[in-house]
């Protein structure tokens, strides 16, 4: 198995990229191939000894998509930025997966304009995984790729969902919820009320009705399918409350004195253990799903854990053959071209 | 100033009810009116020796709005309920304010039914405030009354939601952000990128921009407007992932041994205090603005605390004359019903 990276996305390119890379490489039974200035990655390379001898190889690209940039636009012109290159490594049957910490527009936009859609699919979303109460994590989906959806887009979002959480998390029999206002059939925005009783007559999921907000972290729902517009404000709600509710506790331990600070060392190891359990990093990315190929999405600020994580996700999506798996649920669910295809 | 409080809705009613009245009645100048069972009332009031010499006086209502019947109907039907009795007294000029910790559906719908909205107001909205990495709260608005709103709607929000945060929170000139999901101007969803530009050339508020959803704890925004079914759905997630991380953190204490139990024993002084900053029931209650009375709703499960905090929220609504700030600012927002009558 070859996974393409691409080493010049993220907050911390190339320095962590490549670190990740040369964990995951040591941890993962693959090859990877990290796209990029060649130059620079050589230096990180050459920083690390051990990296001479793990399985990574450089592909050079010359250019790079910045976040400022449009992702269409950009793809479309800069034929040799990293992420159109490993995007391309992955259409060319070179690479099995392109994981990229850059620009999600851009990765999104490479993967629809290089790999296409898998065929029964209209529109790709991304699944991120929150950390739930019952030590899992419930697929958000989509959490931005995608707004103003109709009621069919939610269906293929929901099989999707079902076979990553089945597959790649080992849930048996995935519980998928559509996010709502209320648990009643009856509650919700127009496309929600028309999306539930599609959700309803599904063979190839287990619908467990409406979820509501709450639901998200409590772990009752393994797959939470919601529009693309209010996936994305929940998810970056959360990071910032998360890092409000941290920083508002250091500051009370700061002007704790000394029992506060004392308290606070005590607590550390527990709290550390906890931190891991919850950290988004231990997830490392977030699938793409509808495309014609394995592309995982990372977090702008993504650290070599994280990198690590993400190609570990790569590689059990190449495995577990996630692609082969959506085409069969999308064929078996006849109702999505038939009953609601002008819905 | 009188205000009539539905003392049989909430989870802890009437009792927790009962005791935030008297709370109230002891802290704020104003005439409290229980509305409901006179027999459990009492029985509650005479507990409380000193409720005798307050301002407190009950109006008996001899039905209770439960919280699954249907709002409209209920309200319609059950005409001598607390809720829909409080709500006459209100219209009947008898009180200033109506205070319920019931059903939010039949709070709303009693107030949209008895009340009416205000002239150029054709959607009343929830704003529920947020407590922020500033040390004030943010106003999330609207948190559940309506979904599928139109542009104009949320005009109408970005209105009452400034007026309430100028006046309530004595924030001199409130920053009015749109919930979004990017900074720029050309993101979003069909309902943000119609409503931008026309909050842009409003002339009665400050419109700083698109909001994220990290934005609404960070404290850059005053007021954070958007569609009921986003509002409601981040304010269960907060809810959610809230109660998520104390039970995660009280299960980490409890199986990290001695050091880690005196460590939170040590702590506890500072996170209590830190607690009462970001605790909601500080600000105890959301006002429903846009109907034609003041009428503040209370989550389900609030104290007396939370109680006793409505209550004080109630008085300043009226003392501060917020439904004469409204109807100005709307008149003055002739663009409202001039420009985008048919958005």
């Amino acid at each position: 198995m070859k996974i393409a990276v691409d080493a010049m996305g993220g907050d911390f390119a190339p320095e962590q990229i490549v670190f990740g890379a040369i964990r995951a490489a040591k941890k993962y039974d693959c090859e990877i191939v990290l796209v990029g200035d060649e130059e620079k990655i050589q230096e990180v390379l050459h920083r690390e000894k051990s990296g001479k001898t793990l399985k990574i190889s450089v592909h050079h690209a010359s250019e790079v998509i910045e976040m400022g940039e449009h992702p269409v636009t950009a793809v479309r012109r800069k034929k040799d930025s990293s992420i159109v290159v490993a995007t391309g490594l992955v259409r060319d049957g070179i690479c099995d997966a392109v994981v990229s910490a850059g620009s999600t527009g851009a990765a999104v936009a490479s993967a629809l304009l290089i790999l296409g859609r898998i065929k029964g699919i209209d529109r790709a979303t991304i699944a991120t995984p929150i950390p739930n109460l019952k030590g899992g994590a419930t697929l958000l989906m989509d959490s931005g790729a995608n707004v103003d959806s109709k009621p069919k887009h939610l269906l293929q979002t929901a099989v999707m969902g079902s076979v990553y959480s089945q597959y790649v998390f080992d849930v048996a029999k995935p519980r998928v919820g559509l996010l709502n206002i209320g648990e009643e059939e009856t509650k919700g925005n127009e496309q929600a009320l028309a999306t539930y009783p599609l959700l309803k007559n599904m063979t190839t999921i287990d619908f467990a009705g409406n979820a509501e907000g709450r639901d998200i972290t409590k772990g009752n729902f393994d797959v939470v399918v919601c529009d693309g517009f209010v996936g994305n404000v929940v998810l970056k709600f959360a990071e910032g409350l998360a890092k409000t509710i941290l920083k508002l506790i250091r500051e009370a331990i700061r002007e704790g004195g000394f029992f506060a600070k004392l308290g606070a060392l005590l607590l550390a190891p527990v709290l550390k253990k906890l931190a891991k359990r919850v950290d988004v990093a231990e997830y490392g990315g977030a699938p793409l799903l509808g495309v014609d190929g394995c592309c995982i999405i990372c977090h702008g600020s993504s650290n070599a854990k994280a990198m690590c994580s993400a190609i570990g996700v790569a590689s059990e999506y190449v495995e577990e053959n996630i692609l082969a798996h959506i085409r069969d649920n999308i064929e078996k669910e006849e109702m999505l071209t038939n009953d609601c295809e002008n819905k």
